[in-house]
């Protein structure tokens, strides 16, 4: 537990939270500012951030847990589409750096549009020296 | 394999593409059209979509592998943050239909803004409502 995280409270249960799924190692909850209705957080109860330095098994057991709620929103909640996001970073606009996973019903008609703009690269080559920097870290 | 699916055509080697990682059931190649430079992309081999219907070993396979790309992005390409996501539904804004998660590292000073407004519930019963029905939705 990390004394200043709001997460790790909501965990501990100092702060309130609509849960929707709990189990020894897991937690998802209602996300009070949703970005649609339905909005749901997964969260690891112990405190692991950024996402690269949470231990594999921990993030393949949160996986598992936003792939039910995925589920349940279609099931449950009638979502015609699911966004699934997670930040990191405050440049990449993380807020509680805690590792947390966004799972995002979307409903036809639904307001809502994720402004994404994609660019291209200046030259193949310069695509292929960036392919080449992550298969270098990779083999390390 | 689907015929039609773009995804399937690089996993077959149809459609050229960057790869940067490869084993029996995952690949990882750059995204043509980055949001920021280093923009990978996740794919598992088989076709699956959407992320609901995935087995879920094949996706604890390629969440390590989402890791690891991350882990490159930081490592290798000096990211100061990463961005993952991954959409279900052409609402969602999924283009392609073979479930892919999108690896996007995130640069100080990059002019990307991944715009997502919040909202609020009505009230904190309309949030227990949502809740209530997703817990429905898991307990079947």
């Amino acid at each position: 537990m990390n004394d200043s995280c709001i997460f790790c409270k909501i965990v501990a249960g100092g702060i309130p939270s609509t849960k929707v799924y709990e189990d020894s190692d897991v937690l998802a909850f209602m996300d009070i500012s949703p970005v649609t209705k339905g909005h749901t957080l997964v969260i690891p109860k112990a405190h692991h951030d950024p996402i690269t330095r949470m231990p594999l098994p921990l993030l393949q057991r949160v996986i598992s847990v936003v792939q039910r709620i995925a589920q349940a929103h279609v099931s449950g909640l009638k979502a015609d589409g699911i966004n699934i996001t997670q930040a990191n970073g405050e440049i990449a606009g993380q807020i509680v750096p805690h590792v947390h996973f966004h799972i995002v019903p979307r409903y036809k008609g639904d307001t809502h549009s994720w402004t994404a703009p994609q660019k291209k690269y200046d030259t193949d080559a310069e695509s292929q020296q960036f392919a080449d920097a992550i298969k270098k870290a990779l083999s390390k």
